[in-house]
């Protein structure tokens, strides 16, 4: 019986499952972000580390054999190649290689084993995929914060942010997103007037002039939490509109395959107002934009992460593996 | 016969004018960015003393006792207060004080010598001020790139920039604007696929993140160079909808009084393929919005700070009086 290590490195967390060839997960794992652009290599690899560690506690096996490893992770990078994952984790008993996969594709084999399909992702940034026969075939969106990511979280959060800072200014619509976020910043909302200006703008511009840009990612759940408010219905309405043409910049009107959603704002975790994602009026759009597409909704790209490593280790994967890694995977993490 | 400097301590340049009491120009100087924030208040103030001493210069008088001097500049700058400014300029005959005034209101005063009415600015940013008693009563816009400055230069170049990102990831219509982008910044336009992605997005990627974000209205001249390009024509309606906005926000419907149009891209400078900003698109729509008022454009704020300065001075500025001023400062710049 081959072991074989699978890890998700997101920007939040890094998940790593210690699993079987039959599919059987023996242990999971958790450590901090294991983005290498946002962390940086070094805490990149101390994470996966962690996870991997984790996970083999987890499982109880005293120093088991790995054959496989794979790690899921944004992007390309040079500074934290395969091979240098790979020697470290021999000290956990890798004896195979370790290969690292786009975490875009993981997330995508968390929905579904077939090779053939889409993925959309929306969290801080916005990107969707095109998988063919196993393989990320075409990409789009995942451009960053200023030049694209639309429908994203930073995206909705600095439309929150502006129609904020409009209607204070008087160029805008009203919405009640201006209490929500001079609450959030903890600013006065003073409509008093000093040099021509409302204080309150003043207030918020130096706020929010101190954060980095994409920090306004942070604002985002406002909008989810802003319940019949026009402003913020339209940001939504808008936002699922962009994702939409994301996804179908690589999915050909009439496309087979099912769409596999993912990210904070489509991964089924709680945004604002206690909003769950996969009931948000942003969901409910791009529900009704894709028709009868087939939607599978996931959390992370755990179990994804799994699926790759299996076909690295030379398994093939049919509804029944992959029906019983999903539900073990999601046991042990109970 | 009082003589009094006049200063317009723009982003670009610095204009300095050497006046007497009854509206006679002596000589003008010019010198680089004298605004504080975006070069700090040393090379502010340098640049407002080369200024002077070009002016002077210029004038062929020979150590002239100054009665007032008067700067127009970007926002309040507690690093450099008009104490400190009065006592450099002491060394050239300064022998009154010194005020800062708003560049805002030098603009208005550019335009007109009536104390009631209306400034429109666009260049990098974008500002608008409702003029009463000869004070700027209330002001719109000047939030900045990140959470304002609708329908300015860097508004208009980062919709340039997103919509070629757009159009070569397929999320977007083509346009003219991919090919002037590729061009201005030296990238292949390739349609080539690497790792799911065209190259020549990934390249656009990297040259644009290169930049300052405020660096993008260095593309803003693409859009007006665009000529009949459909994308382009909509971002400078969209540009014009906005600046219409936070004009009104300080211009109450059926307002009398001028509206003074000033920045670099409604001064009357050249845009885009050789496009003379007072017949822009953006221009057109903003007249065709503005119906019957009185729309004056000006090219900077230096006529303004002499009026500002003679004020100060405790002249009264008539119709004659500022015609007069005009056409001197004008004469003595050409």
């Amino acid at each position: 019986m081959q072991r074989i290590l699978a890890i998700d490195a997101g920007g939040t967390s890094t998940r790593a499952a210690l699993i079987t060839d039959s599919g059987d997960c023996l242990g999971v794992g958790l450590a901090g972000s294991g983005n290498p652009v946002a962390v940086g290599p070094a805490s990149a690899l101390a994470a996966v580390l962690a996870a991997t560690r984790n996970a083999i506690a987890h499982s109880g096996e005293n120093a088991p054999e790995l054959s496989t490893a794979l790690v899921a992770m944004a992007g390309a990078n040079p500074d934290l190649p395969a091979e240098r994952i790979g020697t470290e984790l021999e000290q956990f008993g890798l004896a195979g290689t370790a290969s690292v996969a786009p975490d875009l594709l993981a997330t995508y084999f968390s929905g579904t084993f077939r090779p053939d399909g889409f993925a959309l992702v929306a969290g801080t940034g916005s990107i969707a995929a095109r998988v063919a026969a196993g393989a990320l075939e075409r990409v789009s969106g995942g451009t960053g914060w200023l030049l694209g990511d639309a429908g994203s979280g930073y995206w909705i959060g600095h439309r929150v942010v502006r129609a904020v800072i409009g209607a204070v200014d008087g160029t805008a619509p009203a919405t009640a997103l201006t209490v929500a976020l001079t609450d959030a910043l903890g600013v006065t909302a003073s409509s008093e007037v000093q040099h021509g200006r409302p204080r309150a703008l003043t207030a918020l511009m130096e706020s929010l002039y101190a954060l980095r840009p994409v920090e306004l990612a942070r604002f985002a759940p406002l909008a989810f939490a802003a319940g019949e408010d026009a402003v913020a219905g339209r940001i939504l309405g808008e936002a699922a509109s962009e994702l939409v043409s994301i996804l179908n910049a690589v999915r050909p009107a009439g496309s087979a395959g099912p769409v596999v959603l993912g990210g904070g704002l489509l991964g089924g975790g709680l945004l604002g107002g206690g909003v769950d994602s996969r009931r948000s009026p942003l969901t409910a759009s791009l529900a009704l934009a894709l028709g009868d597409a087939e939607i599978i909704t996931v959390a992370d790209g755990l179990v994804g992460a799994a699926v790759l490593g299996l076909t690295q280790a030379g398994i093939e994967i049919d509804a029944r593996l992959f029906e019983r890694l999903s539900r073990q995977v999601s046991e042990r993490r109970a």
